[in-house]
């Protein structure tokens, strides 16, 4: 059996929703009865992933992006369609086992996609579209934020940086590591916060920067108080970092000031009319060179915004 | 402004449906109050398209070969979501004016994705998601052909591969190699014959391949008469390369035998309960080293079955 074959056959075992039609047909076909929400990722070799990176966790992390972005929609995933670009033999298998992890960890149906072989030598590619069903309709969106509202955030910020850096130093240590090889996306967390949030957004290029993103879209400006902030304990004297590395996936969020979350979440400051800046950090506008966060230039952009 | 940039502004101004939320949130969100088909494909520099083709066409061909997908399954299109690897400043430019030309004229309405640059000196890969609702529910499945009904085709076989020997021989007549770089994808065909149809597929790796391929998917056998299929006039002393070919995207389906089909096609066989091989051409087994259709080992193939 060739790779392709042997890697369309591990697909059909886990495609076992209705609407994947056993992969058997051209096409998934999908019952819906009410708004979905589509989101689309790209992760390229030697940008999103190493080399030498795990295939378990690489298929885990493109799948759990873009079930994170599906709950900062308050959706449950209803299918998922995977662009495929082959690897060798023992790669592929290693895919194949992590995609069984992430799709049974998050009920997530796979039900369909498409396989190229790598083309020639140059780095792979992989391709994920996430459907979902909002628990709201409309879904939230990062423009809803509103004055008066408190800001929250899920979570431990920085996480995903301990774990890089543990990467880095050679400790595997997997409670460590975890954050950053295999992102949890909030999904139950996302569905909870739905009915009651005015803007919510996923954290993926840093907390600072998403702030600042969120008060762009709704026409506020968001007043963040750094003390509130809870950050990794491997980043207690490099706050900032934790702030601004990204890939936690946590939740952002706004609430009416007389609410508290229906999650575990942290207050951590205000919505303001929109002022001078749309971000203060403790009362100030930041410096003009501080970096907030993990920019796309040259990497990757979503078109729907968010990565 | 970066290229990326440049592409992102311009993807804005084609994204104006509602679903598209303007490209200004994390995701985009379809109403939908049935099934919706969802369908996948991918295209790589060198494999499906040659290095020094125009863009433009690249694009088409991306969108209309998903389209197609939709088509068979009697859908119009509702939302298309790109994966886009971003090229020089010139080839992002005409993959633009070919974006534009294909969704403007299957009107189909492009609501996200997401770009990555170009991961070193790697070829390129597209991916392409195309949403579609069906006139029927369940939608048409090649899994459907029955014993006793008619085999019927759209349009002229060949017509891509006479266009694909003009390009290669310099000719570069728009009217001969358009079926070749701009297929037609049978949109408005697919939903006129959807209520109709017993089974339904686009012929996309060539007819007699495809024809078995419905064959085994519904336990029948189909036998098809040669002489009956429509060829290419160039191809007039080629016919069975017209009839394997591929790339030509015309509707394979089966009527019950007093239907005649309701868009222009051409009976050209019957549905027989499953013999000894799934495909009889003019009454007999092809010949076991006969190549019936362009194969996908090494290429392409669909998890979804369909290329």
């Amino acid at each position: 059996m060739t790779a392709e074959a042997a890697f369309i056959e591990a697909m059909r075992t886990l495609a076992c929703s209705d609407a994947a039609r056993g992969l058997n047909d051209d096409a998934a076909v999908l019952q819906a009865d009410g708004p979905l929400v589509v989101t689309h990722d790209i992760m390229v070799e030697g940008v999103h992933w190493l080399p030498g990176q795990d295939a378990a966790d690489v298929a885990w992390k493109l799948v759990a992006t873009n079930l994170s972005d599906l709950a900062a929609k308050g959706c449950a995933p209803v299918g998922l369609v995977l662009g495929y670009m082959l690897g060798d033999t023992a790669w592929n298998a290693r895919f194949v086992l992590g995609l069984r992890d992430v799709l049974q960890r998050f009920d997530a149906p796979l039900i369909g996609g498409d396989t190229v072989s790598q083309a020639s030598a140059g780095p792979r590619s992989l391709g994920l579209t996430a459907i979902g069903r909002p628990a709201r309709n409309p879904p939230p969106a990062r423009a809803d934020a509103a004055a008066g509202q408190r800001v929250w955030v899920t979570g431990i910020l920085g996480a995903a940086l301990a774990g890089f850096e543990a990467l880095q130093a050679g400790n595997n240590d997997p409670d460590l590591t975890a954050p950053y090889r295999r992102p949890v996306p909030l999904i139950s967390q996302g569905i909870a916060l739905a009915p009651v949030v005015g803007g919510m957004m996923d954290v993926s290029d840093g907390l600072l920067l998403d702030a600042g993103r969120m008060a762009i879209a709704s026409g506020t400006t968001l007043a963040i108080d750094s003390a509130a902030v809870p950050v990794h304990a491997a980043l207690a004297d490099r706050r900032m970092e934790g702030m601004t590395w990204g890939d936690d996936y946590q939740l952002l969020f706004t609430l009416d000031p007389q609410l508290h979350a229906p999650v575990a979440a942290t207050c951590i400051g205000r919505v303001l009319p929109r002022g001078p800046v749309p971000l203060l950090i403790d009362g100030a506008a930041p410096d003009a060179a501080m970096q907030l966060g993990f920019l796309h230039e040259g990497t990757s952009a979503a078109l729907n915004r968010d990565k």
